[in-house]
């Protein structure tokens, strides 16, 4: 009997389906917040570490209203895992290797990419990376309220996925769950789903309050 | 026996009414976005090309409260075809005839009219149209990240429909799908109604960052 | 038998519900874009115009979760009408005596005075009245889009409010349904709700507009 | 039979859980409002005086998701109260000592703490205090709208609640139901919590005011 599943083996269908409620959830709140304006940004979470299974938002839907099946299930490098196929096929992002290469850095349980117009314009003011210290709101992320300089790495944009990954890699920084990507938007990640959307709310803050204070 | 669908023949009843509830929830969410104050704007969809045929948001009306059949049916000159005429009659506003000619000028299949403050603004900086370059953002209208200049064009305003028409012919940029109205507004295009909903969200977060870019 | 309606006359019992549905209807819309914080501003609805009776939204609650009847029916100099008094009874706004004249001088059908930051920041910016022309978006106040200075007067603010009366009605501009008070708001005004409504929305849009414009 | 109340004396039960729903109904308001981004800020609102009991929103949750047990119950040195505790158990933020000692300094019903944008770019510009006069909204915090200069104290930063609430004792304007911690936030309270949400919204759209008009 074909089902809903079909094709998807019982012990991926379960979590699979809870990541697509997840991410359908999540990139409606920032889509109500403009920050996935278009079909822009593309979300993730961790499925299973060993071997790296992500579940990524599908490309060119409206972030506003995601079904739980519009994911592609990736391996570690961004390539749709076949046994996982969608019924309707859908298409990964091109930065879901990116989101992979991002967990298998950090240890990041989701990974959050979106579009807000004070990433890139903070991207833009601040190239070699933007400065932020002696903010109440960097606790938010993990950082001190005092006397700490925190950088938010900046990196050049680029449609080479290995390239941009990188930059990424190299531009990362300790304890910093944050990278701006310069004329594109930000990579913001945590330990779950919950975390990543607090850190992305906090280093929106974090930038808005930056370009609002010179 | 009469119906509320009296006078509309069987074959063209149905598109009409998905029609209107294309445009009630598109204007709603740009209602709900602060893009279409007061009754400002109107949109259309495409309803056939041979003859054409369009679906324009009825005049005078709160563009965040439309009802399914808050709609005109026009031809290309953008008069309303007598025997889709609606109960209770509507206007369609005076701008419809400049849809249907972007209809037949681009092959869109909805065209979308809001009068955002980015865009009046944008207008009235850059009189001679609005260049945009390395902008990821610029992918969500087809165009490229990279080493590519993106111009927006801009045009005069006028209460001549026939003479705002023939600028915006004038000034359309192949690729682009999108013309800013100085002092006015912008009209916004794509091959669906979801395709123009998206352009319209990115064209004015491209707006919205060169106005603050400078 | 104690009826809800208990003192009211049968004949005014409709309207007086009819009236606070759209008070309570238009406040929470206003409220929900920021325009009434805490409890500012207040509403009103002509109820009859001889003698002259307004529905005005009651001082002191909030205006996103106005009741039907959160209101106070009031005279011509603002007075309560003893005869259509609310259980529990409700204070009308000190300027109810203000929305009452203005419907003596305009014939609105609805004043609506919110605090918006725009309106504020325009009326201390230009004390002597705010100017404005060629914009399309005039048109939504019934004014011309082209070749037409439209000012909006701004008066002083005063707690006395036969003063502030006084000053509007010397500072009225023929055909211009909004007054800005310096330092305290605007008052706006249609001949039926959802124009005062649309009113509003449009005098906002071109305030703000005007404030990023120089 | 063990109950969900199990462990919290009859007599206490019911005001703890309503004030729960309405920690978590004024939290979701100031999170949909931008105010409370990731998890920062938090609530209270007070149960008895004598001893005094607060009850505030637990620490490091989504202020926008709190459920009516997503609270501590507090003595007045900010340190919970063992026989209202929790089933799982939250944490108070450490700041819940500074909302007892408000409570005790000024006698208010609510205090709420929020991380807004305005309050910290404000408490930068003036860290001597921010100066407000001639401006209607003062009366929203019971203040005189005209030839009065009110000040919204600011204090410094510190993670040492003891110090932050002497700051805080040493700061405190009469009749101002404010203050602004500087690179941090704002404490507002008032009698109840709906007049304390009301002094949230007028003190930020004075800071709002205030930023925008220099």
């Amino acid at each position: 009997m074909t089902t809903p599943d079909a094709g998807i083996p019982a012990s991926v269908s379960d979590p699979v389906h809870a990541a697509g409620a997840i991410l359908a959830r999540e990139a409606a709140r920032f889509a109500g917040l403009g920050w996935m304006r278009g079909t822009s940004g593309n979300l993730s979470v961790v499925l299973s570490r060993d071997p790296l299974r992500l579940a990524v938002t599908a490309s060119g839907l409206d972030k506003g209203e995601l079904a739980t099946d519009d994911l592609v299930v990736v391996d570690a490098t961004g390539t749709p895992v076949p046994e996982a196929a969608s019924t309707p096929p859908r298409r990964p992002s091109a930065e879901a290797g990116l989101h992979a290469r991002v967990v298998a850095l950090t240890g990041a349980g989701a990974v959050f990419h979106v579009h807000t117009l004070a990433a890139v314009r903070a991207g833009k003011r601040w190239p070699a990376g933007i400065e932020l210290r002696d903010l109440e709101m960097l606790k938010g992320i993990g950082r001190s309220a005092h006397d700490e300089t925190v950088t938010i790495p900046v990196i050049d944009n680029s449609q080479d996925m290995t390239e941009l990954g990188d930059r990424l890699e190299a531009a990362l920084v300790p304890g910093v769950p944050a990278v701006v990507v310069a004329s594109h938007g930000m990579y913001v990640w945590g330990e779950t789903p919950i975390q990543a959307r607090h850190h992305v709310e906090i280093v929106e803050w974090l930038l808005e309050y930056r370009m609002a204070e010179d």
